[in-house]
């Protein structure tokens, strides 16, 4: 089982900014504990600000894992094009937020992905990547 | 640790009704594997198709069990006072759905009540009470 | 041939309030005409002022009657449990509605049920339920 | 009793196409069965798709035909002209859809027509011009 | 000095429908007392219910009279192709309507043509069209 | 005089919920309050967190008691039905609210109900019940 | 006959500012030929770039003048008091627009007043004034 | 206690316009009722229909009386600058209005001033002022 | 191969109206260059300023011609059941249009008819004519 | 170098109201800083509640000062008549705000006057008036 | 004649994914056809998923291209930057979009860019590409 | 003191394209006049097209630089990525735009970054830039 965990714009911040809402520990440290957690599911991980890098991750993806764990940041709301990629490569995609984007300001109430994904995980914390690969591996 | 699964409008029809989308399984059988799967919980269940039955149990839930886990069906997109309810308890509430909400109708694109769980799990299937209750005994 | 029809909010007042638009005929007078109409037909009534009642009889109907008569009164214009719950059963329901909601203020200018009925039949008054027997026995 | 069914667009078509919709039976061809129907009606039709033209015939009607029963098709969605000529003309005027117009998209969710007409008999196929005949001369 | 005035759906309606509002009078009356009061003007009058047929009627007005006065009717709040029309013929437009159509409905608070029109008489009853002749002689 | 005060959703946690916002007083304790002040008022009270019978006991106070004191909670800006029967029983109902539902979210920035009452009293805190006596008995 | 203008905000420049637009005659000018023009009439003329100063004299105008023939300018667009004020007093208010309003900018687009009025004359530059007293006069 | 009574716009035609609806007592007169009502109180009394003079009396207000009751009239509707003054001054600013606004036309059915009141009084005639009293001085 | 190309309102004035965008260039003469340029196609024509009679026209099309070029002019934007038409006619229709109207007006920036074609060609003058029939006999 | 500074509604209260966001130094004072940092620039200034007092001073402002620096207070979002006026009058206009009238409630996101204005500046408390002065003086 | 064809998001999945849409070749495959079909003209090529490399490409294309032919995918609906850029180069853009975008889902049915570009090819599959090239080159 | 102008989308072809809007000077050119005015000012400048460049160049700047001076050009409209940056780094960021955004189309007349910036400063050519400096280092 190989899943890639792609992150978008900002989370290479998680640890350093807003740490009382994100908490102190970077995404590649929560990267070590998770492939201990699952020691026999080999995960990848990717984090850009590009909207088109992402798009390109995607794309990339398709035959290589057989998942991704998506993470679109500030791009889960304006996206058209990362909703087109989703829907046009064959694997599927899980998406996870970390904080609870419908509790935030109207803009943030809807996202463009969540139609195309096989299903969402929000506001859990980083938890939420966890259950994730929990559920794709069940 | 004591939970309570709540089930709003018409979820008392799982295994019997749109079984290509939900499968042949009903809500009291899948509780009983939830139940091997968590041994250690003290898990409890209630369903009801009145908005304010839900409402009463979620008050009464206050101070009996430590999470509750809702899926408040068709009411999730026009309930304002289950909203002031789980705004106005303790205790911590977990937001369910068995379908992808947000891949339906447009008046389905919204949850009244999302802003005020501790998260939301949607679209992974019967599945998604599990990692809710695996979420909570974290 | 068996149909039962069901009535929300406020028309147990029929007959008693708002006379100058519903006549002087309570729902009962009305309905032991109906069954003179129809001797071959095995008419049933029900009516809850409950959102979540008028769900459990939807449901229950389903298996026992052939058919159902629905005018959801208020609810029509706000209940997305409603309409889940025609959408999940496997007997036809037919909308009726005694005055004209459309000639009406804007927010009775939408029906979340019509969508999920077989048809409707709107401003005829009480005779409405005459013909909506009568397109279902023809 | 005299009553006229006005047509508008597109439903000279009926018969010929979309046939799984609205099925093999010409216009022409049902109001046969129509008459036969109500021998004691005398059943007029008119049928055009020019928007004007079902004008000229709604205010030509009045005084002639002691009832109209009207489905504008695609007119019921725009025109405020013909809305104007039921306001103004003195004879009563029943609407009728073949389909359930409120299950399509989302520009045919309103009528610009119903609150001028004396009701509405939606989505009932064919039988809802019966059951127009019917309520008329109840 | 040569002026055409058009009229849309339903002025021909003038005197024999809502007299409450429009009066006793007919428009082929008022003409002939307009032309009365202005012997120097050359009036000509054209009605039709058919909003191709005023789009004809304008289209060939220019190069003939120097002014239209144009009461649209319902036309008015729908029809971009009458606009077009306006904006597309050299000679100028002068707006009447008869009623006060903003103490109306929403739907007519609006008036596609007004903005190709040379100016706008509104609610001032018949007056109105011998007011637009009045600043068209100037 | 003889007036029934019927509260809604959540209303049955005053005094135990948000006490930093409601007080520490319960509603009993407060009628016990409201009775003392008014000794010649034949004051009752009703309490439930279900649409429906907030609608029966509306239709049961019309021939019973002279006034209602609604506050009708999170369905007041949700209930088309509640708001129907406001307008269909024959008592005058007056609309209180405890705390300033307009200095809140945006979806409790509307009220279907006031329309349909004698008045509202908004934000003036359990003080609100007692003005509406003090209005209904001057 | 006794019939006052009042004109509002930015009104007192005409003739010195958007000459292009408006001309080179001031508003005092104007009024002279028009004194001249109704010998019979008794015109006043008042002009305010203060809201309320209009409303001031909107009321005092109710018993003195027998019409006022208003231009509210800016105001037009989004004074409700104005509106409330020709709905509160008894004597008619013809509105008058110098220019085309209905072909400027969105908000420009809606006027509060017209509804209040007995009709709207827009876009006929100072002539609509003239118009408006041989209206009145007719 | 010292409190100030603020009217808006056509308040000061109380008694003399639209007396179906408010009555033949002008406030003045009503003033010296509640002076009567509340012998300890100091009441003073303002009355503009210009919004800027509203604005000048309420910041003279912080630091003379203790309470304001504001009626603001149709500014109540528009008015930015009113609900900026409100916010920043020190004294409690209490709404009133004298008819129901929310049963009038949709521009009236928000207030731009409530969420910097400490409460509304809507519908509840004059007597709003003296409820608004005893709250205050309760 | 044969192809009907039909014009909608105001198109029977190219070359007369608005030749800075149009050119002098009538379609008729176009017509003449089109049927050159191709030969082997039959090509014919229609004009109407009558929205029904294109109606008419694209019914009596399917059966005769194998393809509609359509250019419905302000239609377009309007006519629903042109639309209608188009969805119920079995030959497929190409949508023209001379200049660019997603550069105007926000009523021109939405096509009700596009959805249905089997594709768009807009802005391109004449020469989209001609595209559109290359596409065709491709 | 002449520049009238024109401030409106509740900018009288600056140093005494909400100091914590505006801080402790009145206009007044600010102005005579102001003054010694541009010795060469004859400032003078403007403050009035009243929004036509404000248009009848920038009306007065063209032809004696070169520049005005506005800051219209809460009318910046609701006064189509000064933002007749700013386009009406000769004189540039520099709009300034000294908070982040962006980062407030949402009526506030909105400037009807900044389209007419050269330029703006928002957020950089009393500074902004300085900068506003440098640009024009560069 | 120099053309370059920049094509946005996704499009370099061309004859990999949605082949029942797009069919089975790529776009590099497609470009040796057109190359074969147009031996007179200078083609070029490149695809970025990244928003801002199309914006640097169509910088860099002007002076050194003829014409660009664009098909910017998914950032059509949502990129002022692209918008922007078209507008500001000098060299004329045509747009092209190989599926009907207006026969898919709401957010889909706007483009940006149109209003900035000659015109638009919609929905003719790869063929637009080379009507595109056939009007330039006309 | 440390400050970055940080520019994006299209800025790199200032004194190249509308020159009649931005002038002959380039970007380069302009910030060796604001290095000379400001000797004691560490000023870098960084440009690019690509959203995600920009966002990685504020989240370097963050530590490096003491604040950051933004001119995110069409993203300004677009980017909730860049608003969550700005919101997520602790250097102060000033927003500068060239030209007046909100004198032109309607989609330019938000900013979703205006609300996370310290102030704007918008319209008044290159110096906006200086003015931005000067108000930092005061």
């Amino acid at each position: 089982m190989k899943i890639i965990i792609i992150n978008g714009p900002n989370l290479n911040l998680l640890g350093q900014r807003n740490i009382d809402v994100y908490g102190l520990v970077s995404f590649e440290d929560y990267l070590l504990e998770l492939k201990d957690a699952f020691p026999n599911v080999d995960l990848d991980y990717f984090q850009s600000n590009i909207e088109g890098e992402l798009i390109d991750k995607l794309q990339e993806a398709d035959g290589i894992w057989d998942y991704v764990i998506l993470n679109a940041g500030g791009y889960t709301h304006t996206s058209v094009s990362i909703a087109d990629c989703i829907d046009a490569i064959r694997i599927p995609v899980m998406e996870v937020h970390i904080s609870n984007i419908y509790a935030r300001e109207g803009f943030r109430k809807k996202s463009l992905l969540t139609a195309f994904c096989m299903g969402s995980i929000i506001g859990l914390g980083l938890d939420g990547y966890r259950l994730a690969v929990e559920n794709i591996i069940k």
